[in-house]
């Protein structure tokens, strides 16, 4: 009997839970999903969950906790994990979890979060608290429901006042330098146990609709009525970076894993996210992190062109995140990277 | 000797044709392609066909037919195949044919496509029969040779007039509401077999000259002599969808599938397609269907990343046709899914 | 002892390095990596390498040489390499190189290449030696350090005159037809070995900040102050040809090799790339070709969807160089393809 039998990797069921739990199977564990009613299909049809929880509300994950501890549950957050469980919640879980809990709540925070990017020596976009400070084009972001529904661009104070009128009330939202240059988005692990940086990949995300703007002539678009241009994530498309652009990638992913060890020992550990635009300088600015795994490594399933350079077999996130953990528990050393 | 192996899959070359193919040899089948003279290269070349028939026009095929119903020959079509026949030769085929007939005529009309998709619970654009009626920005679609030349956006019955000067005469052409949103096409497959939905994967086509409109500045676009949008398809990109969308994906095929049986029995079977636009609210608006292979599936002669998920192996949408097909043989059932 | 153990596959770190290198380790080859200081953690990452040679300047790959020569290096170049050494110097390197050097000088010349595409039979754009004779839209390229930015559309003469002022005492540029279309990257193979051509893929460039210039509304971009476009290649995206063009695809390919073949035996071998526009008349406009292996196949590190259908196996460009070197060593004809 190998021992990581005995522990079961288990993740709620949407986000990136195919690859987590196919991932976890690959590497010789029982998988354990946890599925609001009616949501279940994928994860049945697709074979990669051992045993299927169905419930009516995340709440009922507390109820399942005793259950989960008695079956020797790991759970391995994703985004769509944290944002239907909150935060607080998380944090109070008590059934085994993959990553340092203590990055959420202070990743939620966006000042703590940019300045862990600056300290890092990344380049972040300016932004301004004071929108009479506005001093080039600009990107109005809220945080609400919507995700991506309702940004705005403005090129000065004059223009931002007359478009933030349509947003009348609204208090969460953020004031961004507009970068012109194309996003990327860029997909790491850090092993505590090895201390070492991957890069397993890139993406740029499918965003309805302004990934489809282009395709409406300008004509057209000044013709038609307004339309307000959307960023809300449809899909990913996978992509790979210029290769002599990897050095400083690796320096960037390496340098946010260093600063988290000042700001919150032991640090950011397993698959991590940079969000990025890269200009025509090709110069990478950072827009985000991400401390888990994010949906655009979700075209990798198979590995990606970065993990097949590295391993000679399949290796997704989700099956890395796999192998992090049964490394861990034959090091004994499971402690390192669950809490 | 195994019984699959006196059948052959044969196809017209072009299309997917090179998956299909590929596919059937890995399934254990000796291969036939059709092809026009002057096409026959890339068959040879990737060495995925057995034997090759170069034909100066696809009207051999019928004399062909004697020959290939000697060598055992079930034909895979693919949508060149139905176009460069006709609905109504395809139909008249004498040879083995995987797929159901009756869906061609059924599927080639555009009214009782659109009852179709609308009777199974998808979203679909609103018609407009009557162009006085348009009360929304509009796409003209016309359905000559050009395939996606010449269709035009317009805002309003007045604007609707004006551009259908330049389309004097044409009479075969549809009005559409214009969604605005994302391109999605989504790859189904189903086993009458086995009774199961599988999605394969997703893709967004590569269009000219539309996807390249975005990349002349709106400044130029304006100062430039007028650039007619077209959206001749040239190639396919792949894709992944977000996974909170896939229980929702799973029902739309499910119930395209449980429509159709009541609509034509014994209803569609093996790989079909939705041609969909995703909003920014999420919301998956069906344009089309395609009742059987698309080239959108020819990014994952590979394996797309769902395919991985469920089959340990390289598993493209060719390939998953002869393995129906080599299921069926076993299992005495091949009437099921040959006529 | 196999013979090609004795050889050993060298480049420089940059561009397509990790897919030479690890292909040359999939085909049984040592590896040398040279690189600048500080650019070294991705091919140490990677275990693509088994030596690296850490240098302060390009200039010292010549320091080097002798030691080259000692371990049995074969150089395979790609286009930082002869970016970074220049046409000259790459010309006079000792060390046994992959390819055919007479290329470089001949590749390098405008005019040259416009008549090897040319008289292969290829559809080239238009080229406007004197500016008053413009008489279409037009895009004019500089051949300055920027790499794609600069680049400007003019709809006639007098739109020309008035955009060149920014660009006062710039000689070395070129005014071209403007095509509308898709771009598109075809990656051939050719083995003098064998006399075959091969198709191994297609991509299209990703590149700051024309593909996300779409991103911006028309209305915004018209809004805010200029933007510029540039073409700034950053990355590469993975896409699959309509199948139907594919005989046209292997026709040019050959072409280009046949017509190399005349102006400098042995003409052009090994991996090259045609950088084409296709029109919505599916026309295959090429602008451009490489002779050597090119950015866009790293996405294929594993593979593309052509290679998968040819080889049983993961064949990247990398890979298939290092194939060719091993066959030419197993048949005593490595001078056929190593200089």
């Amino acid at each position: 009997m190998v021992q990581e039998k005995k522990y079961k990797i288990a993740t709620i069921g949407s986000h990136s839970a195919l690859q987590i739990l196919k991932g976890a199977k690959d590497e010789g564990f029982e998988t354990i999903c946890i599925c609001l009613k009616g949501r279940d299909e994928p994860y049945r049809n697709f074979k990669v969950a051992d045993k299927i929880y169905v419930i009516d509300d995340y709440k009922e994950l507390f109820t399942l906790q005793d259950e989960l501890i008695k079956e020797n549950a790991i759970i391995v957050p994703h985004a769509s994990f944290i944002a239907y469980m909150g935060v607080k919640k998380t944090e109070s879980i008590k059934v085994a979890y993959f990553g340092n809990k203590k990055i959420l709540e202070w990743e939620s925070n966006r000042n703590i979060e940019r300045d862990w990017l600056r300290n890092a020596g990344l380049k972040v976009p300016k932004l301004f608290d004071d929108p009479k400070m506005i001093d080039r084009p600009v990107i109005t972001k809220f945080h609400g429901a919507g995700g991506g529904k309702g940004y705005f661009i403005a090129k000065n104070y004059d223009d931002w006042k007359e478009k933030m009128k349509a947003y009348k009330g609204e208090q969460d939202y953020v004031i961004q330098e507009y970068i012109v240059g194309v996003p990327c988005y860029i997909h790491y692990f850090y092993s505590p146990l090895t201390d070492e940086i991957e890069v397993l990949g890139f993406d740029k995300r499918y965003e309805s609709n302004v990934d489809s703007l282009g395709r409406i002539s300008a004509r057209d678009q000044i013709a038609l009525p307004k339309i307000d241009p959307s960023y809300v994530i449809v899909g990913n498309i996978p992509l790979v970076l210029r290769e002599s652009l990897l050095p400083q990638v690796f320096k960037m992913g390496r340098a946010v894993v260093e600063e988290s060890k000042k700001l919150c020992p032991p640090g950011l550990f397993g698959p991590f996210c940079l969000e990025c635009v890269i200009t025509p300088d090709t110069e990478i600015v950072c827009f985000e992190i991400s401390a888990r795994i994010v949906a655009g490594t979700n075209p990798y399933v198979n590995g990606s062109p970065y993990t097949w350079l590295k391993y000679n077999e399949p290796m997704s996130t989700g099956r890395r995140i796999a192998r992090e953990i049964k490394l861990a528990i034959q090091k004994g050393e499971l402690k390192k990277v669950v809490q």
